[in-house]
């Protein structure tokens, strides 16, 4: 019989959501030893935190954080809040020796992610970050095929994620729905939202980023808070561009925006080896697109491969080829994953300190957008 | 407070993990006044059932269907067995008042499947089959379209439903994973198990099929039978094709096969109207395809619909715009419809009794495949 | 020095357009013994066959095609004027000894067909009949694959042909621009004009079709008619889908229509083998679909091939990879093919004798659709 | 009657072959004063200028290119040889008074280009640079939709321009095939040959480049060059990557490469505006990608627009809707653009001094790349 692990979501928006529906289907797709149970949600709002605690099956609901975090009875603490609470919550949970799944980015700055890695790894709990499109089966499936050396000497990796919900100037900032244009609340704007999941997968699929020239953008200056009721300037990047060099000799180029309309979420990667290339995009998940340049000549072609075979990534625990999964079990594999690692000993990642890399890109990358100069990745 | 409705589940296999997944999800993401509870399982295998049980959380199991139909604790039975256990159980569960949700197709024939329409109409108890792809929200943006009259006279309505998994002559028929290859507990091959559902949807959007005319084959003609152990004939149909004539005065062509290599479970179909068509693919089930002649001339061209917004069907109950679902999710939505139904008073479609239309008209197909003659669909 | 081949053209419309350009450009792309000379074009018209003239570099024009038949100076006489004329140009040609090229279809029926056969034989003249599409690189190259067996067994056939342009009740018959809907100059609708190049590619790849069952419509039943001025009943068939056996033992299913809104000119075919795959869309007319079961299975998906490279079917003669050609492209091919086929002395195909066996199968499909019967195609 | 226009082209390579063809076939599809005759080619190998001649229908051919300009029977002079190269013959043609066609890029660098410019506008004669894809239908559609104030404030241009060619070692630089290699023949890498383009169609869309920053790479460091024998470095750019900022506010991305694998020539533009987005690859040059925020909600999609209609640029010229063109044809639309000009007396573009433009960007790349510091472009 699997142990339970009691959970503490912190957060009842959009990311509880996806994490609370994670761990309530986990055990149904995959043998564990360890299975989740949702003890506490909690809110700043007590009805909401009642009502999402009723629709999750949560045993219990409170609007104090740090209670949730004391409580003994609970063994996991789920960090979806904004980012400006990850740190104090992390620190508090870490102290208190429990295991952390933080929503990304980590923190706001280098400084406060660094401290947030101290704190997980002094007090020696597992710790997880929640860059959960590296579970997405075809991006997965991509990562191996890297690991395998079937693309050889990389030459190019490209990013993009755009978006375009913000373009009108009647979204306002601050508040549950659209914190994530305060830049309080947020920390940056597309760079530490979107980009985090770019440069993420990015050194994971090809290595440490060593230096990067970056250019960001605020189309609209001011909008309405709806916390203070006032307009206010907008402090956050509404649009990010950047190229970098890796470690590996390889070129990157990544991009993000919220004002590119027609896409809802297009996150997309392209790796350019000498050998193959692979192309994905999260508006068709499912799907992984690969050229092999060792195919014969004239039937040499990219591949649209549908990744919902038994012998891809996680597939083989959900239905039948040609049937597809969707964004919310990236999180089911995150929690999965974590879980086994909890069993076996050897963690999942990315853990804080991986995503502190991903943090310390970021923050070159709104320093070189703000100087105009290349800033290098310190190690 | 949700009021229970407490779930029999006849079967313990790919059908049934669907339907429970179903069940497990639908009060998460749909506020509704009744909530299913998973009571019981029941399956051939006790070690199986119980280990079904276990996954998934049902709270009993048992190797006796009749039991199960006779339960007084039991509100609603779930048959999702091979075909040729259908009827047994639905007039078993009729009888007993049950409400009743069957896999697809519903009957063996349509002798078969009268009786059970017969029954269920005469308990009075709320009755699905389930022909859950009408309920891919893409599919059913397809339906709105067409009943808002977009799409004018109609003139052609085609569909195809390809898979490649039984190709090999080493696939075996029979027993739990092949007895879809077995015409005793299949009934039929492909017109049933495939094109049941085109036919489904298709009655659904374009209205009745006046007649058919079909062909018919079985590319392998004979595997070994994991029951008997035996190589014995092949009596289903491993491929085919018809066309037909709607009441509308639209013309139908619709093929089904297990010998397409390259597609898994490509089931496509396009609706040619006067003013606009539509084309909709399983395999990226999250975009509908549109054409409307009445765009302005320069820019006009197909439109490549991501249904993920939520002003499209069932969508606001999941994520945000660009994060698509997938394949588990039309079973959520059809038990979803099925409980509104319950509440509101108006049944979800289809019924036993719409199904039963389906059933003629995959009769009538296989018999103008026998005859090689067109045959008219009885009303 | 390549010696000439001079041309008489008989017609000025679109087609003659399409061989015309084709006779200019054949020799500054292909390296050829023989070079085509525009030498006349004869036309109704007369102010029309001089202004055609002038265009294309026509040394004269005439409107008395029996002129040019017997012209001592012409070598190769071009067909390309309504279906209803083609028997009697062609039957004279042979007679005065003239090389033939013929738009297809051969004629308005297998009677017909079977007399130009035999006079071109008899002259021994060297013919062919223009179906173009056969001459696409990426059409060309699926033949290639199929015939060195990478297919292996095959189990289905699909094309189509989808238009949209007669849809409106405006549209009229006869005349210059609307013959084909005049059931008197075109012999058929979509079976002859369409259908006839689905069944010409099909038998060239996948062999002789043993029989067929047929249905057609004609969604629209009186149209103005531009010689008499009257609105007359509508004689051809708008849409006719067949299904049909091949002597291979594979199926075959078949459509064409001109009211599926959204298509222009949307010939499509699909060929499922045991071990592979293939599929071609004229809308992308570049790109070949190809499936190989024998790739490995983690990374199997269907390649697109942009069929741009030296190594791929004529694409040697154009530019460099990635820069498409198009559809006029595939009549310089059969040029090309035809005058290396006179100096090889082995003929291009498809000749009046093969297309012989395309108009068979037309007559069998609109006998099968008159009938309600399955019709044997004769050999 | 057309009046001629007599030619003297400079250079066999491949430019030369497609503007030769351009030549040839415009007056048969399009209604012009003017007539280009193909006079005279000249090249450095007199075999092979003879064979040029003889393939194309040049009436002579020559190996000094200073007689040709020279020539008072010659009226235009096209440019097609190496970079290098084109500034002596243009000021040459220019002081001769001959009308100028020249490939691009313009030239090597500003100082180069500047020179050219005051040469043809003081001998006033008609000139063009030959950016080609401008005159694709489906990148003319583009520029026209942009005109119509369609997309509203614009936010990005994205632009990459990749290919795949030169990936292997044993690639030489120098010599007719390969002086896209050689720094001295080709002035820069894909900056100048690769990236012009797309910074030609940038400004030519969405107006002028207010700065840019830039990195480039070469990935193999030397080379054989052909014409030394001797492995020497490689001067050029292998890749280049830049963000820039336009006039009016918007952001661009530009990227260019020869070193992505399963690209042979991924030109690809995308423009987001307020209200629409338009996206183009030239890999399906027959195609514009439409996304327009205004239509319906729940049916907006990102429309294919098939630019093969009469009422779309240039399209009425050629064959009939869903018969696409190809590459060649854009530099027929060129040349009929171009004489278009000469009757009308509103010059086709872009100019030598539009082309300025474009080479003042190039250059400020290569400065950028180098300093690693922002450029701006000089006005």
């Amino acid at each position: 019989m699997a142990k339970n692990i009691n959970i503490g979501m912190i957060g009842y928006g959009f990311m509880a959501r996806t994490h609370s529906n994670a761990h309530r289907k986990v055990n149904n797709f995959f043998d564990l030893e360890y299975r989740p149970v949702l003890k506490t949600v909690c809110g700043l709002v007590e009805a909401e935190a009642k009502a999402f605690a009723d629709k999750w099956g949560y045993e219990s609901y409170t609007t104090d954080w740090k209670k949730v975090v004391e409580d003994k009875n609970i063994d996991l603490i789920e960090i979806c809040v904004p980012n400006n609470m990850h740190a104090q919550v992390a620190l508090a949970a870490a102290k208190a020796g429990k295991m952390i799944i933080c929503e990304k980015p980590l923190a706001l700055n280098v400084a406060q992610a660094k401290e947030m890695v101290d704190a997980v790894e002094k007090a020696k709990v597992p710790n997880l970050v929640s860059f959960n499109y590296r579970r997405v089966p075809a991006v997965t499936l991509a990562k191996q095929l890297i690991d395998q050396g079937r693309l050889g000497r990389i030459f190019h990796y490209r990013a993009n994620f755009l978006q375009d919900w913000t373009i009108s100037t009647d979204v306002p900032q601050g508040g549950m729905a659209t914190w994530r244009l305060d830049v309080k609340a947020a920390g940056s704007g597309v760079t530490g939202d979107l980009l985090a999941h770019c440069i993420d997968t990015a050194i994971w699929q090809n290595g440490s980023i060593k230096c990067v020239n970056a250019m960001t953008e605020t189309f609209i200056k001011e909008r309405k808070n709806v916390e203070t009721g006032k307009v206010e300037p907008v402090g956050i990047d509404d649009a990010c561009t950047f190229f970098c060099r890796f470690d590996n000799g390889s070129l990157g180029n990544f991009e993000s925006t919220r004002y590119a309309r027609g896409h809802k979420a297009l996150y997309t990667f392209e790796i350019n080896g000498e050998k193959a290339s692979i192309r994905w995009d999260l508006h068709d998940l499912h799907r992984l697109q690969y050229f092999d340049h060792r195919d014969e000549g004239i039937i040499r072609g990219w591949r649209s491969i549908h990744v919902s075979d038994g012998d891809q990534p996680y597939m083989k625990k959900w239905w039948v080829p040609g049937l597809q999964i969707g964004y919310e079990h990236s999180f089911v594999h995150q929690i999965a994953d974590f879980l086994e690692g909890l069993a076996t000993g050897k963690p999942a990642r990315p853990t804080f300190r991986d995503a502190l890399e991903t943090q310390k890109v970021c923050e070159a990358v709104l320093t070189s957008a703000k100087t105009g100069q290349w800033v290098n990745i310190p190690s």
